[in-house]
């Protein structure tokens, strides 16, 4: 046996100047989608539509069986190009423009490629710099029933390996990826009334008005799960869950502490809003732009509200109509209290919804999406 | 875009005023079981039954495949009815006359509905009162499968929305729902015996002595993993989940922190008895009644035992026997020393098992169940 | 209804002298791997090998569909066997010559028996000694795809249950056992090119040589997470589980808290090696040797590095090669700093891989395995 005589160190991820304008990653990995996956994601999020948890309603409605919530849907593609993209990332600035395709089941295998459609580096800070990308997610390749899923751009501010190398800044212009979302079909044999009442009555397209605030009445505390939970989509980005990288130089770090991956509070805030915006959804269309506002950690508490911005109706789908709607993910922390200020002792049953901070706590703000779902009217189906 | 201008707060569940006797329930969702529930929680609970765990097994004894214990099929069937009827409870009262029926797999989608039979007003506080249901459980409805899983009653103590609202006080009789447990005929064509020695061996039918009080082993000790497992049930009371809830008016709350479901330590306890008293077990009978006698948090231990209280005979099934017990569910806090009492400085290993409370420890009874089990007997399968 | 008059506190799992050479253990329970078992391991580890990951890929290359990676097929035979041979154990001291059959797929059901080899007592403790035995791991008993996945011996410390018993000490010879690794075909008529994206591509036998230390560049701290994953392995050993019977006596338990099953670091150093040396990987061969060294406990954070200490032919298969290595695992622990010691105050980014302990910590090797590996040659595959 030889004496060790070398050792590497794998370096993983690319960094700022690794970026090309035109150059096209072909992530590794792909992901079946398993019953375990499922689960643990739709029911982390607390999704109420039946489409995700019922199979006899899924297949009655025309699905091939229990159906990915979009928020899942975007969380498997998304992580999938994390290690190529972003994986040495300082923060993820924006996603933009992310379209739903074909529904996504139970076995079906997601793979995905990105697109770089531009390098910019920072003004401010020769460390740092910002890559667009564009990446398509298809499931079951060479298949009968391969399709795009999802596709979107987003924006990611990396950091350089070298702060002296040479950036290839440019720009090119995105692919046209055929990516629309799939409905099935209103079918007049369908008794759909029947099974009405497995979603709630007050979601249906006539029910919402544009101008309104819905203020979600749940919210969700958060754990250390997320580190499983962001190995699970296969992010193993470190600032996820890697303790010791932390507490060697923690004011290197956000909160000196491990940072949730910004999908987890993406899907949850979904499904904090599924009761009251996304029970009747058949899917969701688009998501136009998205953006975390403040980091999140264990311990944190989410809430979630949906602005009602506007309705239009869908061509072709008398059935349906597009709901466009903000998204908003929000905590609260703890504000010094001003010196003269009581604690609230009224001694009334506090409240499980907040939308404004209680005395001693500040609104936080973390997540913001526009996001325009499908949903169906009351008048074809209950 | 129009400026929002109104702002909605969903609420969510029924409050006393709500219910009218004679009221029915069909609850929203419905759920199919998917692998990744089977597995959390019947690990979870220790299950050693290989019913649950070897799908061999469970085919050779005619069922379809693996077969959800019963604590996941109450579990399941339970948190259906959560929303409606208590989400806005103040404490779950007793779990009555719940009937198993047919065998749950994976694969198969549950729903549920719930009657209300009698709702009272409380005579000392104006702010709560009782709601007593009764729900039943069915799977694949529509289906040549379709059959009744589970049916029982509860009572429930609720708050009033409204203090000075008029209740809809009054009772009417439970429905006659048939719901009787299947269980795989004895067949002498399949060798038994071959596969006995993947159960205990002392765990059949003749080995049970009424007057025996049996103290499980093992321990579990809880951690905040009871957020997720309870999501996964759909069951969203935010007394579990919501910390920020909490954190506003922590005295408002049982113990000042998040309180773990019952539904927990339920599975729990059977999953800690199932080495001693469920190995040999075909399926639970019924669970005459039983109740929550004290919570339980993040970081307490349970333990279990069971008192044996009878044993009969099952009509036309000489290979099977039913036993009657008890289950008892406990935990021990910490309790201030007597002044003199020096601590155990034995070294001594400890026992994993605890019945007795140690010195500086107080047992706390936290959950209590009347359960029929239907037990092989050793002559005819052993 | 009689008086409860008999308690019974059931006592589980062997100790030192219950054991005799010779005798052979069919263990209980046996264990079907779903896809929520599947998904949780695959991915606490952290495995990227696409085999694990990507049903079409997987089956493309001729196996049924995804492929249970090594050490998920470790852990669930292995956890089979912990209640009759180590519940009562001090510790596990070496795995010996763990060798891997066909593949396990979701849906196959595992059973384990083991054979006592040797027995020996302690020299210096009277209350302890060493157990050897020989385990076998079966799937699909009966089915025509039956097979050895799975043949190891271990030696394991065990407490005597009555320091004064006499001992069946002595010794019999191995069973010899069938097990050899199953690997597919290299076909012609598979494009295997198109696929070698989805895999790291400096995973070739042709990348390696003897000599090289490769510091895998992921960490991943552990949490309480860790007692559910056991659980989740039917394994039931209270030390891992039961945080009251610690608190009784912590002085008792290596660091006075709960201890990670060893089968966790297991698994995930195997995964954190995974994008560096497992990704080409068709399967793993034979682990000679293994054992864990130290303690791990919730809150430390896990690291592994491989060395290569050699390559060889597999005869008759030039498309792969057999690659020798030694895997390592370790965490850091807070060492008091010297003196005059400062921090380091340099500001420059902490680097997520640490092979070296950084100052004010120390290198605590935890796990070691020698392990040969099945590597696919980049001139058939890529």
């Amino acid at each position: 046996m030889p004496e060790t005589s070398r050792v590497i160190r794998k370096q993983i991820g690319n960094f700022l100047e690794d970026f090309v304008p035109g150059q096209l990653f072909r992530h590794k990995g792909g992901k079946t989608v398993t019953e375990g996956l499922f689960t643990t994601f739709t029911e982390f999020a607390m999704t109420t539509n039946p489409l995700a948890k019922n199979a006899r309603y899924a297949r009655a409605y025309g699905f091939d069986g229990l159906v990915c919530p979009p928020g899942l849907v975007m969380l498997v593609a998304f992580s999938q190009t994390v290690e190529d993209v972003s994986e040495n990332a300082r923060a993820n600035l924006e996603y933009v423009d992310m379209r739903f395709g074909a529904p996504v089941y139970v076995g079906d295998t997601i793979e995905v490629e990105t697109k770089v459609l531009e390098v910019t580096g920072s003004k401010s800070n020769p460390k740092l710099g910002v890559v667009h990308v564009q990446s398509t997610a298809r499931k079951n390749l060479g298949a009968k029933d391969e399709a795009v899923v999802l596709a979107w751009q987003r924006k990611v501010q990396v950091w350089k390996r070298d702060e002296a190398a040479e950036l290839h800044a440019g720009k090119v212009e995105p692919d046209r990826v055929e990516c629309a979302l799939w409905l099935p079909p209103h079918r007049a044999s369908v008794d759909y009334k029947s099974m009405a009442h497995l979603a709630n009555a007050d979601t249906y397209f006539e029910d919402f008005e544009p101008g309104t605030r819905i203020e979600h009445s749940r919210g969700r505390t958060m754990t250390s799960e997320h580190i499983h939970l962001t190995a699970i989509l296969d992010n193993t980005s470190q600032v996820h869950c890697n303790q010791f990288m932390i507490d060697l130089d923690p004011k290197q770090y956000v909160g000196g502490e491990l940072i949730i991956f910004g999908g987890i509070p993406f899907v949850l805030c979904l499904g904090l809003s599924c009761p009251n915006v996304g029970d009747n959804a058949l899917g969701d269309l688009v998501y136009k732009t998205g953006r975390h506002t403040a980091p999140l950690f264990a311990g944190d508490t989410v809430f979630a509200a949906t602005e009602i911005l506007g309705k239009r109706d869908l061509p072709d789908r008398p059935d349906v109509g597009v709901l466009e709607t903000r998204l908003h993910g929000h905590k609260f922390v703890r504000a010094l209290p001003a010196p003269n200020e009581a604690p609230d002792a009224s001694g009334a049953r506090s409240e499980p919804q907040a939308s404004e901070a209680p005395s001693g706590w500040k609104k936080v703000q973390i997540f913001e999406l526009d996001r325009e779902v499908v949903v169906k009217r009351r008048s074809h189906y209950a």
